[in-house]
């Protein structure tokens, strides 16, 4: 039960600066807005390479906010491990996202294991209070080297 | 049951060149290998975008063709409706896709309802038979109009 | 974005007589305990052949419970549709349910549209704030007749 | 890659009879009706308390043999683990099983791993084609002791 009343050991700032040097394809696709315990607020600005017919944003486009929101949840709990990968995801997609507004992903650990976290994550157009899709990940844990 | 014997409606020509109409973010990411009845094989090229951390494909890369794969395979079947949305997807990730080969998904629509679809994906990464995810897919289809 | 507002058609007790006299089977499985807007908390009070080995509740057991507590949330919000069907289900199991504690599921609608509901849920041992299990399900609300 | 060419470990008998001791609770619930290399087959006969309304069998009983079948499929390859856990399952309900069929599922390994398992089932009513549900697990296996 330690796990949930855990704090953050990488601050906002580490993380965004972590994300920018390990992944410098993704760097400028999304910011993180938030850092908190077993917490992370992300968010992606939506260009045209994320749209699709009918003016909506595309399944790839969440998913791919969800997977970076929920790897610097947990990477903001355990540190710069950047070898921690996804091993399951699960997607609802439950309203057309607006083709005009920022994309946020509210990520919540629900466990954080040894081995394995296990993560939810609920995806907004800003502005909007109804969710456009929600999320579970499972995420494998590299062990202590 | 008529749907397992139905054969496709569009060839790999007409969605090739659908793809390119309607979804021109993403006509340059895949490649549509083989359309048969009930169906597709797509590939993804793996360029330096979609690499992560550890010489691997990310994720939302695999999650991508996936989603473009199953897409394909069912308007084959039912015709050049842009509409038609996934709902739900679940993927698992279970082997490190190789970064220097290209990433293929096998997909096969396991039932064709007049309103939704369920479907499954293997992927690989080319030249090895050990499937790196699998993804199974809910897509809505549009009523007729 | 009605629905959010939306208040329970059928209480508790209706639900629970409803229940009794469609599914037979099940009614003595499971107690709900309260029903709210958009919401349910439902409980199981386990028995020997809900165990495991090890000491621990099956996990039958806890889809069972699940997609019962989803169900009358549904019911509650839409009246007694007795063919409302589970479409889609996953569940992640988190930590190991206590053999001699009711099992419980808070089950919270997050959206309620004419044709599909998307759920979740999630399960606790009873005296043990940390969930054990997650589930989301998709449900398919049979058309007004 | 070796994983996909060993062969299993334990019998069908031994399989059986494992699970009678292990598993009382659900011994009388289901057959092993093959065990063969990454895969099984098992059988539920279909009783009254597995039916709901309309005359279809219920979620959670798909839920019960699809987990069976996976478990047993797993234990043929690795030995008698008993403490060898579902960690997450995903279901597709695809068509109304018959109540007055037997329901059978299809096993099939994919990733069979030294900590975790991936693995495929599909549903049948006996007599038709046409898969009834799909479900995909991934299972913990113990640590060697």
């Amino acid at each position: 039960m330690g796990s949930e009343l855990m704090q953050p050991v990488m601050t906002k700032d580490e993380l965004t600066e972590f994300i920018a040097r390990e992944m410098p394809q993704v760097k400028d696709d999304f910011v993180i807005d938030r850092i908190g315990p077993m917490e992370a607020d992300v968010r992606m600005p939506v260009a045209y390479r994320h749209l699709r017919p009918g003016g909506t944003v595309s399944g790839p486009t969440m998913f791919t906010l969800a997977d970076l929101g929920v790897y610097v949840a947990i990477l903001a709990m355990i540190g710069p491990k950047a070898l921690t990968v996804t091993t399951n995801a699960t997607i609802d997609f439950m309203r057309k996202p607006e083709a005009d507004a920022d994309l946020l992903c509210k990520v919540k650990i629900l466990k954080l294991g040894r081995a394995l976290a296990v993560v939810d994550g609920l995806l907004y157009s800003e502005g909007n209070e109804a969710p456009v899709a929600r999320v579970n990940m499972t995420y494998s844990i590299p062990p202590k080297g």
